[in-house]
């Protein structure tokens, strides 16, 4: 039975490879290396989340993330050859991206307070479960990861993760953390990416 | 109770804590980015040491380090601020950081022997401990890790490490190791930062 | 005693080692980053495949792994010193690399399917545990790692771990799965690199 949230977690996959490959394509890299870069930012963060509370990291014991993430870069190269153009600034990206941003944050917090860890470990593991993929992916690529300069993205996050704990610790019945982490952290998403919200810079 | 073991290590997580904002703040980065680049140079040493003897990380469990991270980003904005200049070459930074790096040290010299590492094991997850966070905050930040080129940085973690196991192994009592690797590594790092000792280059 | 793999194993580190501390020399290192390249370059791939299936890394509970890398660190210097050129194309490095290559690829494959991995999880394991050691290293000294542009490296891998997992899923008794996982991922390097292999790139 495909839950809502594994939907939206196939959502997010899928995008986040399709993110990671368009990457690869942009710096004109081989087959390989933009199959690498695809899946390594589909599954980087689910990977992360699951060695920081001391899981084999089920992207490698189960098989669905591993096509979803291989769906995501077929993706992008159907799309590259569609359009001929970089297909990083399109909605038909920057939508299911979000959608994979606030997806990962939720399967991140979940891990964390089944884990039992601290309030800040659930929002660090939260906030890295929805951005160390990209993150993975900017160091390979030879960037300057994205998290620590596109505004609003890892503040998402951090908010969808702090929200969850928030809900989860005054025993709010699940899905209700859940739903409230993924409207948080999509809805800042949506609305600061149209807006062009930022950050200040310390000087 | 606050052991002198404990203050070190607090004093070690707000000093690794400014060293990597201030590294932010010389990049210009957001808030965000800096507060990130201050937590993971603070805590990035630890989760490394945990996750390599197969612990969940207690900087995740626990919530004193977090908190003394964070207080050490606070610390470096505050600074920054008042100073308007560079900080990371202040004694106000290089001397915590020191102490800081020989607290790490030790810390990973303790988990290494407590999992039953093997000698080198002991000296690498020392070393690691004590440099990890600055060597993540370096690749964030697209930089080189300092480890490569600063001299006598890591020589002084792994210096420390070795005296450690060697103490311990022929049963020094607690905490003689601890206060050895403490003491060589510390003192080796401000005595060869205030006489410049560096290492020979092969060629 | 020495079994054909493990000599295998002891080569692949030791050519590892050499590789990574020749990067280190190029790059004009000290004697410890020179170390810690080769060291990092050795161990790396290792580790990361322990790390993935939850085991304490073996680099750090036995000691053999450390010396033959730091022997590998030792070899490069003198090969540097007789040689005052650039190692890194000659075929004293490249034939051992590929060696090791095969071998890592073949240990990263068996402790993937002991630890029940998917299919796809143990050609990951495998591949990450052939190439991990030497991506670690262009990370720390800021190149686009090789895997992403290197035609013909992480290929060998890929295939080397596909055939492992295809015949030790239809029962062949070992060291069957091994023995073809070598052979195909270090003739595949060897010819490709003979042949000038190259992958397309996607436009």
């Amino acid at each position: 039975m495909l839950t809502p949230f594994a939907a939206m977690n196939a959502v997010g996959t899928v995008a986040f490879g399709v993110a990671g490959a368009s990457k690869g394509v942009d710096a004109d890299l081989d087959y390989l290396g933009v199959t690498v870069l695809g899946v390594v930012t589909a599954l980087g963060g689910g990977i992360t989340r699951d060695l920081l509370v001391g899981r084999v990291p089920s992207a490698l014991t189960a098989e669905t993330d591993v096509l979803l993430a291989l769906a995501g870069v077929g993706l992008a190269i159907a799309l590259v050859r569609a359009e001929r153009g970089r297909i990083a600034d399109s909605p038909l990206l920057t939508i299911p991206d979000a959608v994979g941003l606030a997806a990962f944050t939720a399967t991140g917090a979940i891990v964390g307070v089944e884990a039992g860890l601290s309030p800040f470990g659930v929002v660090v593991c939260a906030t890295l479960t929805g951005v160390g993929g990209g993150a993975i992916r900017d160091v390979l690529a030879q960037e300057v990861p994205f998290i620590l300069h596109e505004d609003f993205y890892a503040t998402c996050a951090i908010a969808g993760g702090t929200v969850f704990w928030a809900l989860w610790t005054v025993d709010i019945a699940p899905p209700g953390p859940t739903v409230a982490c993924v409207v948080v952290a999509l809805g800042l998403r949506l609305v600061g990416m149209r807006r062009g919200w930022s950050l200040p810079t310390v000087r």
